[in-house]
């Protein structure tokens, strides 16, 4: 019932491209200087959302020294209820912008309006397009127009296919630089003893059938940000090709923030994470060795 | 973990508004001279696509003829696939016109981009916001700046909260008018014996918490033409206020169907439906009686 | 992966049984002079537990005067915390015994250990395997050889394919007599709203592939004793051959329950189910008008 | 609705054992010499079935060079089909005592009936109880009665809480030598490109709430042989005692296995794994350190 083939995700399809079938190489997004899908996993990190100037600047510095490859944080929250904190908007993007003139962090930010789009693709170096919107398609197919990287989201309780069928709506626009991004699912433990099921087994399944990276943010994956290093770690055991990691201030208290503070890992966790990466990636040792 | 209160749908709770409070009375959304809410269940019904001329306007009159109130059509489609047919468009709301002019029905229709907004409002005398969209928060929002009722179907994984929180969006905005439509949601059998989960336990259980009207469809709620009439008597039974029904043309075939053709009836099956709720009411009974 | 064909549950196929194939026709299990399957369905009532002869004896009369068709009680419960009440064992069973022959009610009761078979053999009339056992091989195995009727509640999360695999299971062993019980999954809404998922669809799905007659228990499918009349009216506007519903006394405290007393209805409530009965099912007609 | 608390698996909570509360240190079941929950992760492996004295000879020494501390192999396996291999029955047994005495790894093994508990017993260094049977009370409460440790898997849909109640109903019958072991839960990437999905989160919520080690299946959690090495190590990376994988000969062919064929890894493979634990180990730090 409603199945979709190779045929409706024929652009991201590894199979269809020479260049990639038979392999298990992702595509190389350039972001500035930083390579996603390049030789080791990317660290992207920093605030849920920006909540002012002074907080995204510590955070911002606080993650880039510990070794985040690129900041995160958001200036319109897709909120589920329409009373609580929707971010700072375009005076968000300007803090952005300056985290990222003091740190040299690109910038990775999510736009969930159409509307908003040529605003955020001023300030933005990867657009972020959130869970919620994975099947918002005048969205994704007005990203596919722009020439930024799209970090997508998957949805809840999207399939593998519906998710890469998403990244279909932006690759056929013609920009290919589409990062999909694990944040865990809608499952059975969900409010017992986490926000989300990550689900890695998704990542290597993702890996032989697109030539897209995929990253996995156990912020969301998890919920509780006691598991977040494990879960970040796990990860790159299952190969992931970076982490997206919410990071609140060294003494900041999790019920000050504004938005999700019971996932946000302090700078020194995620500088652990960050250490810990190539212990793991020589654990799994290469792909030939690994795969079975 | 992220636990939403009823003062985050302050406006839609039940039990914050008087006029409702203690009661199991929904509001009555007036749509024409139909009244969703009102003393009896309205049917909502039509092809899934708008796909012709010729086609809308067959469908149009045989539902009619069978006992529709209100009449659907998409002119803007949703598609998982980017290579699926997206819809007439433009064309599509000036085909429904007509088919209104011929039938008298007031025409649902899915408004999935907010740019369109302003047109769909001219044409549509219900907007529709689909499952995908139910966190589209800009859409909602400026949903609920229209005064044109608004048909809310529940996100294919959302909780009950999530979905009042959504309608939220629209009421705070001024318009009071929604309906919300339980669409089936994702479980174990979907994809063995059908396309979603009807999850008609909610009927009962949202309208003992909001005062919106709340119907069912159950054309995404099965995904299989020959399971509907008894899901849609069995919606009834449970309470809801109206139905949603796909219908495809007395002797078209499933298969030409652009789109969703597994799940459509036929307008012959439709009027036994129709025919078939009052004694399903009277089984249930006046709410004092059944409630136990 | 790991997928069943009909050939895994070849006894109980429809297709694969003359008798049945090209029909919606399932076998009539005859219980005394009760026959699940017959001419129309059949209401299986009374309390969740035997917890003392009085409250058992009370609410199989009222049960019986509200027009039950079988006797439902457990000696035994299968209790997800050890400290629960866990059932009056032998001596319920004999407190059963009394009530049948008070009522003239035939009774059905869970064995849930393989070494009790025979003696709950001896006082059942039909022997009711619950969802946690619904993959308990050697249970299904030896109830196969009884040559009592067997009610086989689904599993929590099973698909059809396990559903059926299990009825393979006793049906194989010589005993055809095995009645298939939809009792809700565990979804979304779970916790929220209510205790299971009930999954209606599943029914004209199991009746188009088996000739065993299906029948679903509202009680546990909502867990929320003022749904379950309308859920029972439902499961009837589907197609079902017959309810299974828990009764509290007409004026106990679902508190003082010992088990499930949330999901209990009363007996005046059980009649007015009883009386809708005939009106659904003129409402949904006979199969040639409803089946699309 | 059933909810259930610290009370119901009160003798299994880490918060109400002084030994164990305010730490994350697990109990040691002791195996032999083998301790689980011990300075390092165990590796438990083996075939899927016993099927032949030859196969399983061949795997039990090949488990070994590779590094295996315990041997599983099922004797009776719980097949979803009645006309798919059961197993060798005690046949069985007496392969794995040889496999025993020629590897000198202690043997897990499966018991699916209370009625062959006692025979198992003689056998097996530690008794498994499968996800069909986590809520096989009687099973679960002659477990109790012997002193074999039982390694206890979590049902395909169970909560963590029912979980703990399956694993208190073994240790207040005074058997507190019980292994915890995920392997993966129903949800909705099942049949599209995995067959479980494996629930790694439930892994540090299992060690928060009780003081039982736990361990991980990434055979059943993942259902596909080239994720499971990346599965296992991303379980050391969240903390998990142990690890469960089911091996195939070097050379033998996925599709002649009676059982499981294509979740089965080489020895070669498992060499691989058991050689990457260390570093992960390394990563993932101390816990007071990766603990945020």
């Amino acid at each position: 019932m409603s199945v979709h083939r190779d045929l409706d995700w024929r652009s991201v399809s590894r199979a269809r491209r020479d260049e990639y079938a038979g392999t298990h190489r992702p595509r190389v997004v350039r972001v500035g200087t930083v390579e996603v899908g390049g030789a080791r996993p990317v660290v992207i990190a920093g605030p849920c959302a920006v909540e002012s100037r002074a907080q995204t600047l510590e955070i911002a510095r606080a993650c880039a020294d510990a070794g985040a490859d690129l900041l995160r944080g958001g200036a319109w929250k897709p909120r589920t209820s329409p009373y609580a904190f929707q971010g700072l908007g375009v005076e968000g993007l300007e803090i952005l912008a300056e985290a990222r003139a003091t740190t040299g962090l690109p910038i990775v930010t999510e736009v969930l309006d159409v509307r908003m789009l040529a605003v955020v693709e001023q300030f933005a170096d990867v657009l972020q397009i959130g869970s919620r919107n994975m099947q918002n398609y005048p969205l994704l197919t007005e990203a596919g127009r722009t020439r930024k990287p799209v970090l997508l989201k998957r949805g809840m309780c999207a399939t593998l296919q519906e998710w890469l069928c998403a990244a279909e709506y932006v690759v056929r626009g013609g920009n290919e630089d589409v990062i999909l991004c694990e944040r865990g699912i809608r499952a059975l433990g969900n409010g017992e003893y986490d926000r989300n099921t990550l689900d890695l087994n998704v990542v290597p399944a993702a890996i032989e059938r697109t030539w897209l990276p995929v990253i996995v943010d156990p912020s969301h994956g998890t919920g509780v940000a006691s598991m977040v290093p494990r879960a970040a770690l796990a990860a790159v055991a299952y190969g992931a090709h970076g982490l997206l990691i919410e990071v609140l201030a060294e003494d900041g208290k999790p019920e000050d923030a504004r938005c999700d503070g019971d996932q946000g890992v302090r700078p020194s966790t995620l500088r652990k994470v960050v250490e810990g990466i190539p212990a793991v990636l020589g654990a799994v040792g290469a792909e030939s060795e690994v795969r079975a």
